[in-house]
């Protein structure tokens, strides 16, 4: 129950179709390498798209590859709301109903009719790491965070297991700013109700009244 | 325990000193009354300002009032960064140390050397509340919340009251949206380790040990 997960911070970011990926930067335009991400096989572009919504648009947003089978855009709840799009929390790859936008790029543009989420928060971790914590694919669990002045616990977190994963949470801007602005963050997971705060207060409540099941 | 308390989102604002708000909007101006806030006695005025500092600059920022005895400048995270000022978390009044801007009003200016803050989140309520929630006056304590897709639990939430307090949490906006986005949110008191995550993990790792203490 004590393993220790490095929490990483999702910017906005961009994933393309190869389709997509060529009308933005042309005709047999392929992604160009910078770095490596945590997941492996995950690498940040050099390229650089205009994301922009009925109320406001970001420059210069990062295109992570390899190129996917869908475009994807993931923002914040603070950048949808500047964007002037509907804050829609899904996993990553569930885009059936989600709100589009413009992209706009070098050579061309793409009007999304659907593809941009806010992430749900989400542990990705290979088959060992979930027998150590005891957890299975989409398990939702909590997870326990500190820092010095706004710790917090994060409920609804989703795991992903893979043998293609490698340790770390990941949540947006917001939420890491809602709970600390510190290096190497990290947390641990809190396997109880099935990852639901509603039941934490009954047990709360029961624990302090002096009654355990 | 089971006290319902409503959590309300503070966006970017300023609280002036009455000199510094004659610096800003002229000799001898006054506030202007728009609208009442949910803590007695203070309300929203009609008077905006532009904050800047070294990356950058929100214009409009609202104004609160009564004027207070020392100018306070409230952001998120997500604010500081954009300016390119150091995230600073305080509870309200407690600004030795902490870092300025530049104000920006229509009849002049003020290079405030401290007083940004990113505001530690609280609980405003009354005796009569604090007796219901068993907690008194700076007392620190988790609070549940619940949302459909991103639920947690805020820790280090600093209760304060007073007999001049109407019951409301406060969050700001990297909080608000980290949890949830939907209307009338509310959240439950979670009475344990004086609100500090690091016990918990340790009493959930004992309690699934079956360690009842």
């Amino acid at each position: 129950m004590s393993l220790k997960i490095p929490i990483e911070t999702s910017a906005r970011h961009i994933h393309l179709s190869q389709q997509d990926f060529e009308i933005l930067f042309g005709s047999g335009a392929r992604p160009t390498f910078v770095k490596e991400l945590s997941q492996p096989g995950q690498y940040a572009c050099k390229e650089r798209l205009t994301v922009a919504g009925p109320k406001g648009r970001f420059e210069k947003v990062i295109v992570l590859g390899p190129c996917r089978s869908c475009t994807q855009v993931e923002l914040s709840v603070t950048d949808t709301r500047r964007l002037g799009i509907p804050s829609v929390i899904r996993q990553s790859g569930d885009l059936e109903g989600t709100p589009g936008c413009l992209l706009v790029g070098p050579k061309g543009k793409v009007q999304l009719e659907k593809g941009v989420i806010v992430a749900k928060r989400h542990i990705h971790m290979n088959p060992v790491d979930a027998m150590r914590a005891h957890v299975k694919d989409n398990d939702i669990v909590f997870v326990i965070t500190t820092s010095y002045e706004r710790s917090l616990i994060f409920s609804d977190v989703v795991v992903r297991v893979s043998p293609s994963f490698s340790l770390a949470m990941h949540v947006d801007t917001d939420e890491a700013n809602a709970f600390a602005n510190e290096d190497n963050p990290a947390g641990v997971i809190l396997k109880l109700f099935n990852g639901h705060t509603y039941s934490l207060q009954t047990w709360a409540d029961e624990l302090q009244a002096g009654i355990n099941r």
